[in-house]
């Protein structure tokens, strides 16, 4: 008989796995806050606050396994559905993730280098943090962060009050600003069983703290491949995580820092769904549901570029022959992510057709980071 | 903003379309005459008979573009939308496609060879027949066959009374059994501007005349190669066909007979999910919508499984990291198809894992003579 999956959330990541589980057979129910998150385009959809047991209750009914669009679930509602119904990736992995601090002490205490870091509680503990970890440094909130909110920079002392007077009423975190040559993420899935692999390094790109596009296979990565997956797979197992995962990495002056663990399917993953064998998203499904999992191989290069605020006109991508094209369904806003494109292809024809594209959209910016490291 | 496609028929072939729509941004509206047919499970379905024009006419409000899940829209049906919304393929084209005997005079005005073949209208029509096609010979309705259902096959003159006894009451053509060596697919999309493409060529393979397996590209296609592809484009040009059709074809004697055209995506398609650049659903919404079409080409070997009547045990197939797994959500029933699996990849890896399957779910019958046809 089908199975059917609940997603707590209904965001494109929830849209894109349903869309994956669709050709498996599977069948979806989505929780939201919002009644038409662009996963109600794709799946039946419950609108209710995650506070609301009743409602959680009934969505829970007759599902086979739960699992999460975003990582800022409350933890009470997780707990309350794992007492009900299988949920992966468990509850504890969830909560360690959504704290900045409890996520950077255990990568510390899992043997993984991060950037320099101190709690702040208090106005004297930001002067404290800033004599540790030095400055340029980020102040953030250690909940509830994402695409840059949550986050002040502080490039001088003369920062510190007006950083302070933003974010001062919740706990923070205060990192080093490292200036690191690139962030890479490795997306990874493990299996009920513990069964672990990994798709090939990624490196990212950002435009105003926003990831603006992603390349995989990261170029040049002989010496800290390695590293890299094993920090996954540490990570992974220590929390006995299931489903797939990102795990953001700096790397600075030839070494790996690691910077924070997405615990859900990861935008810097999106171009597996054309480039390879098996997309993340239906890995993760597998993953949760308990089945074997597919293969993350990866034989050509894919560019992944987000579109941020609106999608751009879709004529110069769907005209690209190794172009595909991903519309959310969702209403512009400034900042939301509202779509991608995906390249797949032979390293050169992708750079030859991010080249056209470039122009075509008019998005130097964009665009020629990722061809400058498909130079390098 | 969003188009909505609207498509005639929620079978399979609407679903993996819906689902291949999806990530492009597009809706869907499907009419069927059955209220659970299996695109029901990822788009809105009307359940309405094809003739009802109120039904038709509510449908048709406020979508994009139309077209059709199978080729036996009744012709009034068709030709009421196209007065109200662009209708791809042209009811021209799909009226052509429901008569195997108008189909095959269209092909012998091409320049087609066809196997032998003559009108039945009578019982003497069926002596004529006989004595101009010779034995053994196939008779079959003119309209409404698939999957070998309206036909009967004639090894002698003793079966003439029986078979006429069963289809007589319809007109009827009597077709030569030609003992060819294999079937051959060519799946092609041409779009509204003109634009033709087709996939690698694929062999077929059947059992109890329901296609079985699919293997592209076919192996040694060289001398028909050419042939193949140009009789699919003077087809596609006579008809001023828009969308994805396929033309399949025998290979008899190192020549090329033309058998039936298929107006719509195709059974010998589906590998195209995982195995080419874009997939034949996702080309035909882009043939349809007047956009660009997308990559047709293979660089791996493909090969599809369909699942008639159940779904086997998932697991060997989930096991493979070449497979790919895809179940229609349909109630099981005889004859039926309700799933199907892809394995893609380098051939041999693909060999090897098909030789596992035929073990794991004891389907010698099915899987062998794709692992011969490999070898050749």
């Amino acid at each position: 008989m089908a199975q059917t999956v609940g997603i707590l959330g209904g965001g494109q990541l929830a849209r894109m796995m349903a869309i994956a589980g669709a050709p498996l057979g599977l069948r979806f129910r989505v929780v939201d806050t919002v009644k038409d998150a662009c996963a109600s385009q794709v799946a039946p959809l419950i609108c209710a606050d995650y506070n609301d047991f009743d409602a959680i209750t009934a969505f829970s009914e007759g599902i086979d396994v739960v699992t999460f669009d975003f990582e800022n679930v409350p933890a009470d509602t997780a707990m309350f559905l794992a007492s009900r119904v299988p949920v992966f990736p468990n509850p504890q992995a969830l909560a360690v993730a959504q704290d900045r601090l409890e996520e950077k002490q255990l990568f510390q205490r899992l043997g993984m280098l991060t950037p320099e870091f101190a709690t702040v509680d208090s106005r004297e503990d930001l002067e404290a943090g800033v004599a540790k970890v030095g400055l340029p440094a980020i102040l953030k909130t250690r909940r509830l962060g994402y695409d840059g909110k949550g986050q002040v920079r502080i490039k001088s002392k003369d920062d510190l009050n007006a950083a302070w007077a933003k974010l001062g009423d919740v706990p923070l975190i205060l990192e080093a600003m490292v200036p690191f040559e690139r962030e890479i993420s490795v997306v990874a899935v493990r299996g009920r069983g513990g069964e672990f692999a990994t798709y090939p390094l990624t490196q990212n790109f950002h435009q105003n703290s926003i990831l603006s596009a992603s390349l995989s296979p990261a170029p040049n990565t002989g010496a800290i491949q390695e590293t890299a997956v094993g920090y996954a797979r540490r990570l992974a197992e220590e929390l006995d995580y299931v489903g797939v995962f990102a795990l953001e990495l700096f790397v600075h002056q030839g070494r790996l820092l690691a910077n924070e663990m997405a615990p859900r399917v990861h935008n810097s993953g999106h171009w597996t769904i054309e480039g390879a064998r098996t997309s993340q998203f239906e890995n993760h499904l597998r993953a949760v549901l308990g089945w074997p999992l597919g293969g993350t191989e990866a034989h050509e290069t894919s560019v992944l570029l987000n579109w941020i605020g609106e999608v751009p006109d879709a004529l110069p991508v769907l005209s690209e022959p190794l172009g595909h094209w991903h519309d959310y369904g969702k209403t512009p806003r400034a900042g939301r992510k509202v779509g991608h494109a995906t390249f797949t292809g032979p390293a050169a024809e992708v750079a030859a057709a991010l080249g056209r594209l470039a122009a075509a959209l008019n998005r130097p910016d964009q665009i020629e980071p990722v061809l400058e490291a498909m130079k390098a």
